[in-house]
């Protein structure tokens, strides 16, 4: 079995949610977004390495928790980029070669711990793991002049993460490819370096936190048991 | 003010749900999912004229309740088509001209009720009103051969029901276009016959209920009082 490794880039500012707080420090029934999202790799059933790139603006807010709480020793804490293709390049310097190392945003605390498992298992086999979820809502493309088309919902997938990839793929990809802002995951950082994607079924539940209602609907999702954060 | 109208195309004997039970007959906390939606509209601060385009094969499932929980009288029953686009087609024809109507999807029973009701006033002024929701996950797009790419998301909206049409226009599309599968919503149809759409904000909590996740999640929205059924 391949070592296990998990990515967090905490770095964003993201003020979305509203208030002065990062939403990835935005506390979730009594505990920040980021502490629940390093639980779910902690937790799991076997030993994960974790390392999280963050920027100067939430260190200090992060650190303060964790000394508060005593969460120490437990992840290696990196400084993080301009953007997050930066961030995972920089904290890749402390994932070595022959791991699976999965990357996995902050906001997205409610990954089930079975099935996050489940994808470090595929990646024994496969050296780019990509969690996807069909479209059932219909969409359209919205031009900068307004104008909208409809677009075959079919063809389309949501792309969640985590995303586990064996660590010499990961890392050869983010040395050999420029940054371009096209980089909303490393799936697509990885497959312009011309390696294939193993896509196999995301978790539901696994919401992006970037709105209020977002945050509301996590909070119903974990009151009602239906979302475990340990198993 | 322009009289109002919903067409809830309820004809789909969608299984995905699992079990033998079509997903608008399933219940949800003890209610059918089409009595809920029902409910949203009889429920608004203004009258709202209900037709239900519906197939025979859920029909008597969906007669024996009415019957059983006295819910007589209050809208039109049409037998459906058989596609969605061939169900409001039908539908249409107990709408009059010079009213305001909305096509929602039956398996949308936690739209918000006030946000519903905006939408029907901003009908007042715009002849085609489409709710939309910006993208947060990252897309790709699969083609049949399972090869994928990535997708710029910001160009997108996901795009919700109901959407509310002057039904002169609505009328009008439905009988100038040709029947085409891409037709997902009625906004593609109206569209398609040259009229503008205008797109508003959509509604978080307003999901399409399609498999057994949303169903929990629906549970869980209702148990923790995010969304109410009535104003």
């Amino acid at each position: 079995m391949r070592e296990r490794y998990v990515i967090i880039p905490a770095g964003g500012s993201g003020r979305r949610m509203g208030g002065d707080i990062p939403k990835q420090m935005q506390e979730l029934r009594g505990v920040p977004v980021l502490k629940r999202t390093l639980d779910l790799f902690l937790n799991l059933p076997f030993e994960v390495h974790v390392v999280i790139p963050i920027n100067d603006s939430i260190k200090g807010m992060w650190t303060d928790y964790c000394r508060k709480h005593n969460v120490y020793l437990k992840y290696v804490l990196v400084t993080g980029g301009m953007t997050r293709f930066h961030s995972v390049r920089k904290a890749l310097r402390y994932v070595p070669d022959g791991v699976s190392v999965a990357v996995h945003d902050a906001v997205r605390p409610l990954a089930g711990p079975e099935w996050t498992a489940g994808l470090y298992e595929a990646a024994e086999e496969h050296p780019a793991v990509v969690p996807v979820l069909p479209v059932t809502d219909s969409m359209r493309t919205v031009s900068p002049d307004g104008v909208s088309s409809p677009v075959d919902r079919s063809a389309y997938r949501y792309v969640q993460t985590p995303q586990v990839f064996h660590s010499e793929v990961l890392r050869k990809a983010y040395g050999s490819v420029a940054y371009s802002p096209a980089f909303t995951d490393d799936a697509s950082v990885v497959e312009s370096s011309g390696v294939p994607l193993y896509l196999c079924e995301g978790d539901r539940y696994n919401i992006k936190l970037t709105t209020p209602e977002d945050m509301a609907l996590a909070r119903a999702l974990i009151d009602s048991g239906i979302v475990r954060t340990t198993l």
